[in-house]
């Protein structure tokens, strides 16, 4: 095989096969990709399915913690996850910049397949896009990812009551930061680590165990935990309040973020996600999260109440900020 | 709103709240995408499902009979279509560039609009990434498809027969030419009008008529005729045998590839097909597809023999060519 990435890998002729074959079928090997067709015909999948898109633009394409691959399989396995469906099969589609190496291609297809395998899902159709030099920054890809919503499962905006506490699984900003970071060559760069990782493992756990008493739960990528409580707060016509003491940062992020004049309520990532649960239950939960390996801090970090969408955190000094979406990214490309 | 696209529309903040509520959500009022959840959830569909992805790069993005919007749509519906697989759902991923006009994407928005309604198809869930300025040519797309197969259909390289007839249902090159000359601002640009449309209904009236002697189909998109045609007999492990006279080539299509040194059987479609039809029932098929305006022209224009994977185009002049994959694109970013 060449050692970079040509125009004709992308012309649907002798190099886009070789490619396939050589490449993505030596590390996606199921018999469904191997048929090659135009469409992956699959049986199985019944009830209420879940389907969901997301493209992939980061820079750097590896950065400590994961790259581009890992990535494009986590943030697509994470949105079934946290729509309450177990992913069960996933398309990619790579489009690739004119002169990209092939060894880094294949880094990335390797890295993408562990990530299949750490999330239990499959490849089983995908696409190939090359562009001219300058008309792409390297790789883009996206995944689209299908999953089956177990029948008796109830999750939703509407379910949000009163007194609902919101539980994190761990600590937030990893990504951003470990982006920014690698992106401009900080110092601090070698202690920041992004979390990337599927999560439909740890969300299993939880709706095993108290499946009524989840009421919704969204991941925290762009945007970061303080958009997408407020998002939430607006959609369900509540009110969400955070407790900044109880919401779980590392000493490293919090310091970079200072330095850098970034919040870590607004900042990406890519292993987060929160969970509505009745007060009740929150303490069965938290116990649930805890004992996984992607779920060792988690924490209560606040509740619902009747309201209109707004979103209050309570600062350790006894005030009450407003908190809105973010407006304005620092950091573009962070997925 | 804005006139052009910001890097703060990818930032899953307020700008992109606005562009998906008040562009994307315009143009597609579905139900299932305006819940703006992490995934779409949906019913319904059971039994042989199927799905394919396919990403989008056309430049330009506006030519004569299409623009990338309805590319998208077109050909990852025709990627089912081929496959069996009656279109039901799309996923949608913009990728745009830092000051791409808005207006440019309310038309390609609008576009998408009209080929789904077209084509039968709703837009269920989506995805919008901004990059800065030179990181990306102005915009890609990727759509993702599902579509169900009818559980007595039974299509595949392996029902392929000696004595099988390759039907298309019209003439070949539009669209590869019609971009070439868009792009290029050649003279006879005006009359070269790309064949962009969804085949779903063409193929649903073929499947309806002779659901069993059709042995499979394949879409003509990179790579033309010749390469589907060569990829089909290494894959079946037989020969096929194609006439050059009876593939039908409009004339000014003809005209520009001979100017321009292109064979007409390696241009990219975006609304032909080839079906292997069983020699009896080939007729039939023919007078299917000419009674629907996408297979007005539909002809017979080879057949299947015994053989170890080799395509053969006889001449006007009685001689025999051997054909085989496109091997270098001379058209990148086709489609």
């Amino acid at each position: 095989m060449n050692d970079m990435v040509l125009l004709a890998h992308g012309d649907g002729g002798v190099l886009t096969h070789e490619l396939v074959r050589d490449l993505f079928l030596r590390h996606f090997p199921n018999r469904t990709l191997k048929g090659l067709t135009d469409a992956a015909v699959f049986t199985g999948l019944a009830g209420r399915l879940a389907v969901t898109t997301d493209s992939f633009v980061v820079s750097p394409l590896f950065f400590p913690g994961g790259d581009i691959g890992k990535l494009a399989v986590c943030g697509t396995v994470n949105d079934l996850a946290v729509s309450g469906a177990g992913p069960v099969y996933l398309t990619a589609a790579f489009m690739l910049e004119e002169g990209l190496p092939i060894a880094d291609l294949d880094l990335i297809a390797s890295s993408m397949a562990r990530a299949c395998e750490e999330a239990g899902v499959e490849i089983i159709a995908g696409d190939t896009k090359v562009v001219g030099r300058g008309h792409l920054d390297r790789i883009f890809i996206n995944t689209a990812g299908i999953g089956i919503v177990p029948g008796a499962l109830d999750l939703g905006y509407e379910r949000l009551a009163p007194g609902d506490r919101v539980i994190i699984n761990g600590p937030i900003g990893d990504h951003g930061m470990a982006i920014l970071a690698a992106r401009e060559s900080l110092d601090f760069a070698g202690r920041l680590v992004s979390d990337c990782a599927p999560l439909n493992g740890i969300i299993n756990e939880l709706l095993r165990e108290i499946p009524r008493e989840v009421k919704m739960m969204r991941d925290l990528t762009r945007g970061g935990l303080a958009t997408a409580a407020k998002e939430i707060a607006v959609a369900a016509g509540c009110d969400i309040h955070l407790e900044e003491t109880a919401v779980p940062v590392r000493p490293e992020v919090r310091g970079a973020a200072e330095l850098l004049g970034l919040d870590p309520l607004y900042l990406a990532n890519e292993g987060k996600f929160m969970a509505f649960v009745s007060a009740p239950s929150a303490e069965d939960a938290l116990a649930v999260l805890q004992t996984h390996p992607l779920g060792r801090s988690a924490a209560i970090i606040g509740e619902v109440s009747g309201g209109s969408g707004n979103l209050y955190l309570r600062t350790p000094f006894g005030g009450t900020k407003y908190l809105d979406m973010l407006v304005g990214e620092p950091l573009p490309r962070i997925c």
